[in-house]
């Protein structure tokens, strides 16, 4: 018995054009599908690498037209995997030839965009490749907040430190350019914290901020710093830099709340840290659970960066011939835009203002 | 040949009390002091206690009138390790008495209290206890500063985070109460990690803040969040609260440079963690380094929370032969209560201030 | 410009079979691999499960019969994921028709067994799958050894820790049976540990010994503890176990020599600890390295247990090329098998044994 | 109401006599002691030192003669504090005069010393300072013990690694000559070992082992590695070595059983790490727990290596005043020796040897 047939253009071949398409490829190996993934158009750029990269990863056609092929009746899905300033255009017009759409991070370079795009794409299925919420122990997070193990939060701490700003021997690329990135660490790393802690803790109701940019001549920030009130009234700080020399990629985040503590921490992502406020004296600390997701290894063989595209990619799909949608969608997505959106209007007005978007 | 005698009174005999007594107990058996130490008079409120407490430590003589106290004439050192309110009044007829003053954190319940005991103090030796100077791991990490290992530093990130607040078991006591304690977090525990970021990262300049009570009823802030922006154009986050449920006493900072990178955190004192930038990739990463104060034991061999009073003290005393102050003075810890002063107004206005004491 | 075609039949269906089946499928997405792989046949002892699995992992075509399969003209290359137990006869067979052999850890069931197989496949490619020389931090400790950062060693020490022998609710399988598995943890886990050993610190000249068995009823080991004398002096020790509760896989290693220190864990496998004995005191310290394989992701981004069987499957295929044999050999295989013999007559002895196979 | 008097005469001004005096010292300020006690005699072989040490440490007088001072009818309890050699003269001396004895680790340099001292000592009150039974962490796995949560043992994992062996440029000393020392690691450190073993998983009944010797015409062990089987079915691995590069002073060990796993690092002595076997799957892992002995300081914060000194001495005290013996005493450090003597002889017959004393 033949499964449906989902006909993909993946529009991007860089480094998230690989993980995507490692996605498509590996989630049928992963997991027992209620599609058939047809990798049928791979658009990008630049033609030579285009071919290679085609070739590589199976992809059946090439086009260096995203126009075009978003446009193509032989599409039913819109992967869009490219530099931050062209997920708004690609996004719209996929979504209005109705095509389902999934966009990388952020969403969008603006709460503006944002909001289009999330309306643009209320009639399709969408999503957004926030692809942390898929790792196993971040999950397990949600589901020990959902099952009351945290209770009352008081605080939320989330940093996202990166050091290749520090890096003088680094070729410059698209994410430290205003007209292609949008923003610089506030869309590229602060993203993924807000994106996590509205999943986690709910929503932000007001933020105060700072960004900042150490190298001369860059027209994006490249550190921000952030004051938060949720609203189920706990408090949070949020940083994200590539200037934090000594960390390759921490992605961290701590819960503390009445019932307990949770941590998390990228750099170890096969664990997940927790706390137990009941706990008798003698035997409370923090406990170091290995957690996996027994889809892919057994417990105590480690999965990588890798699997968080997979599984969201499963999810999405299993999501779809439920027709339920998978998180986040774009509606999530612009929610994390307008969370970024105050963020930069507190930093420039130097005090606390609310999230509006 | 006889040292010189320092006759010394010690206003406390709580947990302080017991911390400063130990000190001037042990000091003389791991350095070799410039002064012969006087035990002469232990003041406190509860006679009864005060008698069992000076017989335990060598006090030589009670009394629960510390005006009498500080007037005497046969008492050439006054040490405060009392509740906050009354660090000002003591230090204050000390200082007139002319006496070496010793005080206890947060200097003063206000940045006014705080001039004010700086101006006073300005004619006899004095010494506010911000302990953890003293970690060895902390000492380390300023000779790396000045050495040049860091260079030019991008962020300064600190938190002190304590669980008990959330114990609904633990007793009422005078750190909870506005009128002993002037404040909750703020003097108690941000006043810690202003201290040493004063010192390791220089004046702060602005900052913008969040105070937050979560007990209900409470008069003073359970919890402190704050974005800073230091005069050497670092920028730093800093946090404290007594809501961290799954810490009991987690005093950490990370310094984040051009250089390199230090961590500390108070929950493995005998250890410093440290990047070198510009080590090779594949030997690249954070070293721990374990760090001995060779005064006490040989290394490997831990030191705990009260050798940093005992060093402290020996500090203090060494200057005073040699005629220097020992840091942190008065002076230093009217600059930290500078900094509480301007979050605490930062918090009130919702908005950024300058340090402005 | 077409590439030479290996066609491959992979004996086997299990776990194993899984991350063999992973490997040739990834292989060619993450290396530009000198062959072109044909995933041909598959071949298990349940016709069902088989059918199921090649469909998933697009093997061609399915058999029962695995001594038909290996006769295949059709077939270049034959992969070995069964039990231990079967191991030698397919191998035998395989390099008896003049196929390329890759063979699961361990080798053989005993060390007669290995010295056959290691001279039956002397004329054609062969290969053994421990693959965790091919973790980079693993393999990084093989650098820093050839390069002299090292120096002379004296310890070797070793543990592989598992929990679930302490399990009841977990199903008998086969790795707990003398007639499919051979041995119990001395096959299943010394095995790696010894193949690392020998690689990083060369041959082992003797050794003592204990096995035991916690488990009643059960013919295999559940543990083992191994003291040995490297050839170039160091002395070691190994421990595998599958009653190590509160480990679920825990592979890890340390190496102290004159020049420094290496650690590395399977549980933090993107990270390798180093000290340098030369280092100044106040920065010496044990040092942790991120360590990446930039073949797959970038710096930062985790790999995980499935990609050092893909790296293994492209460094045989780029060896291949090259006419150069990719370790670790059957010759290699067949050395580890010599220790574990040797372990087993120690334990038998009670006392010191040369390693003489 | 004053208490009994307890007159004493520490015989060694080294490292472990300021660890010895400042117990004296530090104890009653932490314990109300049933005892008072009398620094009446301290006893050197190098009289300029020793004036220098009784002033700082306030002993009443000095002797360089350690037979004299024993033979003292004012002295109550001797302490000996000196090298390995000197052990068991001194101490049978000691308790010959009818004197209270406290006996440095390791308790003698040979079994058959061993067993006379033990002996000897019957009839007087007497101690070993094997000083790591008084780590919080330490005590509270054999409490974890006692109630059950371990249950039946299978393994137990001790290693004490040091790395000073390897420095070029340290003066040497007596630890290293065989006249004064008795012995190398085997009594330094591997008796650490095995006293905390003996008391938390019970008798050994047999060992192999091996004894090395790294550094050129040194005469005692540099390094020692032993397997052993305990009495209650678990087995064991034992390491002890001074060519540890990377490692200051790391005396660590693991206890897995049934029931779960404790695990204890000197390194972080304020802390115990704790797995429950039958904690649910998803919370389960390794627990870090901080430990505090509340005698001393608040939870949280920390104490160092001189506490497990103090409270050493005070547990010696309470047992004398009700009339039961502290441990360990000379009879547990027999056993420890015995341990010690049946690890020498196996490394000598090269076989397993079972433990006779």
């Amino acid at each position: 018995m033949s499964k449906p047939l989902i006909r993909v253009a993946l529009i991007g071949q860089g480094f998230m054009g690989r993980a995507h398409s490692n996605a498509y490829r590996q989630a049928p190996h992963f997991f027992d599908l209620p599609y058939d993934l047809d990798c049928r158009l791979l658009c990008g750029r630049n033609r030579d690498v285009l071919e290679k990269t085609a070739a590589t990863w199976g992809w059946s056609e090439i086009s260096t037209d995203w126009r075009a092929a978003v446009a193509r009746s032989d599409i039913d899905l819109v992967d869009i995997a490219v530099p931050n300033a062209l997920h708004a255009p690609i996004a719209l017009a996929a979504a209005e030839a109705g095509k389902m759409v999934l966009c990388e991070k952020p969403l969008a370079t603006s709460a503006e965009e944002a909001v289009r795009m999330a309306e643009a794409a209320r009639g399709v299925p969408n999503f957004v490749w926030f692809n942390y919420r898929r790792v196993p122990a971040v999950a397990l997070c949600r589901r020990f907040i959902d099952e009351g193990r945290i209770g009352r939060v008081f605080h939320y701490r989330a940093t996202y430190l990166q050091e290749w700003g520090n890096d003088p021997t680094r070729p410059p690329g698209w994410k430290t350019q205003r007209a292609e990135a949008g923003s610089g660490v506030l869309g590229d790393l602060l993203s993924h914290l807000v994106d996590t802690a509205l999943w986690l803790n709910g929503p932000i109701r007001e933020v105060c901020s700072l960004l900042e940019t150490f190298a001369t001549g860059r027209d994006v920030d490249d550190a921000v710093m952030l004051l938060a009130r949720f609203a189920n009234g706990s408090i949070g700080t949020f940083e994200a830099t590539r200037y934090a020399v000594g960390y390759t990629n921490c992605n961290a985040f701590t819960i503390h709340g009445e019932g307990g503590m949770l941590r998390f921490n990228l750099e170890e992502m096969n664990w997940l840290e927790y706390a137990e406020a009941a706990a008798p004296r003698e035997r409370r600390g923090i406990v170091r659970v290995p957690v996996a997701n027994p889809s892919f290894w057994k417990p105590g063989h480690p999965i990588g960066y890798e699997h968080t595209f997979i599984a969201a990619l499963a999810d999405f799909l299993f999501g779809l011939s439920r027709g339920e949608a998978a998180h986040p969608t774009f509606e999530d997505g612009r929610e994390t835009a307008g969370v970024l959106d105050a963020a930069a209007r507190a930093a420039a007005a130097r005090a606390w203002v609310p999230v509006t978007i």
